[in-house]
């Protein structure tokens, strides 16, 4: 039916659902009203970008009223940004896998208390490109682990729970597709690594703590391009994970730095 | 010597070190004359309440200037936020290992850089206590992961590299013994939990996914009881991995807030 789930049965026997990190809830806002027709959420680590991308957004559109004045809606808060321009939703959601899991455990809540349906969801987020031209947008076809494996180690608990980190296949066509009509905008198709670290795990030479030659850098990052991996970053395999399982679509496309 | 040192034979090979998410840098700043005599530092989450802490700070060290003027040093960038007071700086980091992992990679650097000596490093974020009283501080005297082992695994590279999770003991005593100098401040040690998620990794039942009953929630937070554990937080163990490693004197008493 296109809605997007939870899947915990507690939550159904809740009198209120206090999304903590965003500052709003089911009692203190009406949610459906606010956000029932919200179409599209794309999601990115800074809050500046979020908001610049909502004010884009809201030229693109053409809406009326200035953009420089759109507010932040969980401005009661610094942990999250979030804005929405028409059916787009532009949220924050801070740098690595604990911080973004947070942010969607709480907007897959706000989306399923706005009986919100066909939400797609879209990762806009920087990345380290592995052998592409500077520049280049990769739209990632699978999210891998740092040993290449299409899986997200979730703790439960104490027990480890391994979750898939499929994308939307159309949409990432779709997507695609979308490039090619832009000119001098280089895109292309490949697995995107998601590590927990940005130094010791991603091959950099320059942190506190370095205990690989340059050599042994370029041997895993050789084997990480072997694999398919075209880009590296700190949050796509558990944003597959959670997506997925909630029935939004998902994507993530990332312009990268290096 | 009592100097922050770095781990890493590559760096002082480099012409310029860029501590990319403080928007700082070995060539852009006089480093050693802005942090020089630092001693102390302090590190939570919200940026926002690491600014209202160095105001706090600022009064209590009866420092000329009014403290609402205080700049944040890493104003270039929205990833951080950074003040000093006088010999103590004031940092933010996010939410999870991976944030506050990046953060200090980067300031440890920044005391090697500034040529440091004898630097104490303070976590003052929430945490969720675990049988304790409402408002309580917890003093960590031992990090441990979600099976209450005493460890950090750090992957580097492919490789899963596990570090000691050690805090200063005299530190955490000193601590301990300031707190009993204040009326109506309840304070305890303790070991702290450190987990990688919020909502299925600390046994809460009001996230969009949960899979376990309120049974066995409880009977994975007595188990992490009967181990010692009287607060869960996010950052923890590799604080402690990281501070450890790098001659940091580091500590973690966090307010509780559930």
């Amino acid at each position: 039916n296109g809605f997007v789930h939870v899947k915990n049965p507690h939550l159904a026997l809740m009198e209120e659902d206090i999304l903590y990190h965003l500052e709003l809830g089911t009692k203190t806002h009406n949610l459906p009203a606010m956000f029932g027709d919200i179409k599209f959420v794309c999601v990115g680590g800074s809050p500046k970008r979020m908001r610049a991308f909502a004010q884009f957004m809201h030229k693109e559109l053409g809406l009326v009223g200035d953009e420089q004045e759109l507010a932040d809606i969980c401005a009661g808060t610094d942990r999250y940004a979030m804005y929405r321009t028409g059916p787009v939703l532009s949220i924050s959601h801070g740098m690595g896998i604990p911080s973004i899991t947070i942010m969607l455990h709480e907007l897959i809540k706000l989306l399923h208390h706005a009986k919100c349906r066909d939400v797609t969801i879209i990762r806009i987020g920087t990345s380290g490109g592995l052998g592409v031209e500077a520049g280049s947008v990769v739209i990632t076809d699978m999210a891998v682990d740092s040993s290449f494996r299409p899986q997200f180690e979730q703790v439960v608990l104490d027990n480890v729970v391994v979750r898939s980190t499929e994308l939307d296949k159309d949409l990432a066509q779709e997507l695609l597709a979308c490039s090619r009509e832009i000119t001098d905008f280089p895109t292309l198709m490949g697995h995107t690594m998601c590590t927990y670290d940005f130094y010791e795990g991603q091959g950099r030479l320059d942190g506190a703590l370095c205990s690989f030659s340059s050599e042994q850098k370029f041997q895993y990052l050789q084997r990480a391009h072997g694999a398919g991996v075209r880009n590296i970053e700190m949050e796509s395999t558990a944003f597959a994970a959670l997506c997925g399982l909630c029935g939004l679509k998902g994507e993530s496309p990332h312009a990268h730095s290096c």
